[in-house]
């Protein structure tokens, strides 16, 4: 297939390197165009603008946030300007799922098809095809993008007709993760003041009633104190929560659970946390605990 | 070994036939006396007192709460006045950390021995044999004690010297249990609300991140609202959070998610959910979002 | 002084009412023209246009929410237009502190002058003279509008220079009134379920520790589970919670009493109390003890 | 009357003092006799043991929490042994609704009386007869002990008959006033992150919705960090909230902000507030806040 890739962080380029390795006539835009040279040497045409990526059966687009995505979108250099009839916009970002429901009704519009495809794994998972990808919209249409999730995931998992339902059950997947962290924080900070060795605990969890990968990572680091390098850096998980409370907030729905990781991603950035790792939520519990 | 167990609700009927199939010597007592018939026929002797089932090397109880605890440790019959010198007494009840602590001094005292062993499974994982045990107390007392656990357990933890570890590891444990439950009660209470088919988020999760049993389980549950038979009862899940929260109390640890699961589980069970299954904690986010 | 009134809700037309009979030469400008009418008649000119209402010494915005003035202030009909070099725009209005930000840039950038300058009171308070003014903004430019200040308000406090900061203030104000009720909610919650006249609670409090005119008048309402009509409709202040935490979040401030409230408004909305009053969001409290 | 005082901390001493300025004769009794001295030559007799203290029409108890009240009511030497048929024991101590609810029935089965008269109040109203008291019990009795209630009070609430219903309104009340201490230490952490002024904010407050002295007295400590001396210890309010939140489980009534300030209790205090004010409570505020 022909398919363009806009946005080559380290998932956007993992993305672009398996779809080249698959087979698939690849394009790829970046704004910092340095980061393209690794896929150019690797097959890839290097595209001027995201219209230009754009110019496929399909685009990818894989960006950090609402705003970078609504800067590629719009004007005349822009993919929907680009993308031609009948063609499709997959979007595998994390983004809001107001910004879905709006990319769906501008790519109607247009007279494109769009389907949300947002995935969870890290960049090692997106570099080795392991990423799970969660597709919504037409469904005949997911079939048809099948080789391409296939080139990058080891699983797809479809929601539905309404694309933007792929982003509330993407957003809710990284809640559940926050949601971990600050218990698993609350817990390990109880087992520090009763003297426990932290990791202990973490090894029955994991070996028993929690024997789940993300339980096994992220209770390493908190056990172990490690809050860096930013493997998930805490912003962005940040950015994540107040999303799915923007979300549910459309529908009514109160998540206390989500509003106190907010209140915690909050402290955890004031307190010095920019920079660290996802696991840093736990050090809020610590030092809240006189730790 | 000559063991007595004192309790015969689910989990001790479990356990004490597991121990006789092994070949131990088992003597039982419970206070309805009724419970014992299944276990007399099956070969264990049946004791008239609290007492008179310590009379052996180890006695394990495994009971329903605190008090339940309190009633057969004191007086004449009791398990104190029962059980000989230099001889254990085995917890696997989930009890607070406070009487743990109590009952280590009281052996101390007796010159009698003390393990805290509580255990992570359900009623079916006990009689197959399937439990995992989490073992607090002297590592040669332990080691002594293992072909016990060998009989009812698929694997022992031991967490260090001190027995009441033990009961902090396993309250933090249950702590996570409903922790989860409320999350995805939240994040399920937004899926509906937003017209997507709840079993497909758990399907996403529990094929994803979260591959662990336990939201599988609930997941499944929270997502039919099946919220009956109570396999694991409401009141005991509460009673595990003020638990949790009183360990975490005396160490000067504030738990906010486990403060929050107190006041969800207050609601739920002033709202009618006396008799129902933990589960049925997301009832609350569920009645929260209007649904 | 010549000045227009932009927003002739309860809020607005007390406003203009009080300033035409302190002798000022008042315009007034409402979208919906009906409700120009009695002011017409009391003296007051009647502009077709934002901008014409703003041709004077003053224009005061009264207007429900940010979208409402953002909709006055563009285009060659807005205030930005209509208001002349050096004359000053007094938001009285509860906006956000990132509008106020915004409208304060805006019209520096045009030459003009800002005032933020919201109010404290009910419209009954408004039709009396009697509301309290927090004015933010440059000491001098406030010190030559206290005439209109003095015509509203029995009271006017001065923040400082930067006009957003008066907006914190009153925002911060109306968190501390929902905090209030949700509190009184929650415990006359425990007064009604202890079998507690709850009426003398709220005497007792206000009796005592807070004799403040909101602890009555609210204490009462949910004492009396009386929920209408919506003197100050519960969107609006959940519009204001919203708005703090918006605030906060900007800065790096974790508000969790905030964030709860916020779950709460949600929670009562969804329960369909999207026409009472704030009183209503003790309701939610009442509901979730099972009443 | 003859009245006999238990407890002579800075409240019970004060009250001594004003009942014996009110002619009434006056017996005491303080665990630690040296507190005695001032009120021996002030015309008091002082009691070697509490029944001692008893033996008159009345007696009052204030002490400092339960455990205390408890040490002074059994055994030969105890209040239950010294108060006569008919006579009543007055409970102006802030305990838990338990206890409460126990002296009730204690006192019923040894043919004796009880009252629950909590006050509001800090030592200088007791000096003063400045006290607010809120009395549960029967009505005549009331009655009766009002020459009692007017020396050390300047107004007494009846609440019912019901003598807990009074311990039930004085702890619902500390609650408030620890929920305005938290909600005015968030609002306050949000001025000083915004730059603004806190003691500007505090008195906008305080001149127009909340012109209550609790608010006056607390916004200028927070506003200040002034967090000693401690006029009310933060330990003491951590227990009032306790025991508000056992109250109001006990009858089935969440209450998430109570819920919040017990975190919040036990972080200042983990965090070194051990000998801190109450006011220290918004120091958690401003430390999550980066402050």
């Amino acid at each position: 297939m022909e398919v363009g890739i806009i946005g080559l962080g380290r998932m956007g380029s993992g993305i672009a390197h398996r779809l080249i390795g698959a087979g698939h006539k690849v394009t790829v835009y970046n704004r910092t165009r340095s980061r393209t040279e690794a896929l150019r040497s690797a097959g890839a045409i290097v595209a001027d603008t995201p219209a230009a990526a754009s110019a496929g059966e399909a685009v990818i687009t894989m960006l950090a946030d609402d705003p970078a995505i609504e800067a590629v979108m719009a004007g005349p250099e822009g993919v929907l300007q680009g993308l031609a009839k009948d063609r499709v916009h997959i979007s595998m970002s994390t983004i809001t799922v107001a910004l879905s429901e709006r990319l769906t009704v501008a790519h109607r519009h247009a007279g494109q098809r769009y389907l949300a495809a947002p995935v969870f794994g890290r960049p090692d998972a997106a570099a080795s095809g392991k990423l799970f990808v969660v597709a919504g919209g037409d469904a005949a249409l997911i079939d048809h993008c099948q080789p391409l999730f296939d080139a990058v995931g080891q699983r797809t998992f479809t929601i539905g007709d309404t694309p933007a339902w792929a982003n509330v059950v993407k957003l809710s997947g990284n809640f559940l993760l926050a949601a971990m962290i600050e218990c698993l924080g609350e817990a390990i900070a109880l087992m520090r003041k009763s003297g426990i060795e932290p990791q202990r605990f973490v090894d029955v969890m994991t070996g028993s009633l929690f024997a789940a990968p993300a339980y096994r990572t992220y209770g390493e680091l908190i056990a172990a104190q490690q809050y860096e390098p930013a493997g998930f850096a805490l912003p962005l998980g940040f950015k994540d929560v107040r999303s799915v409370l923007a979300a549910a907030e459309a529908k009514g729905v109160p998540m206390p659970v989500a509003s106190l990781l907010r209140d915690h991603f909050i402290s955890a950035i004031a307190r010095g946390g920019q920079t660290l790792d996802l696991s840093a939520l736990a050090r809020v519990a610590a030092e809240n605990a006189g730790l």
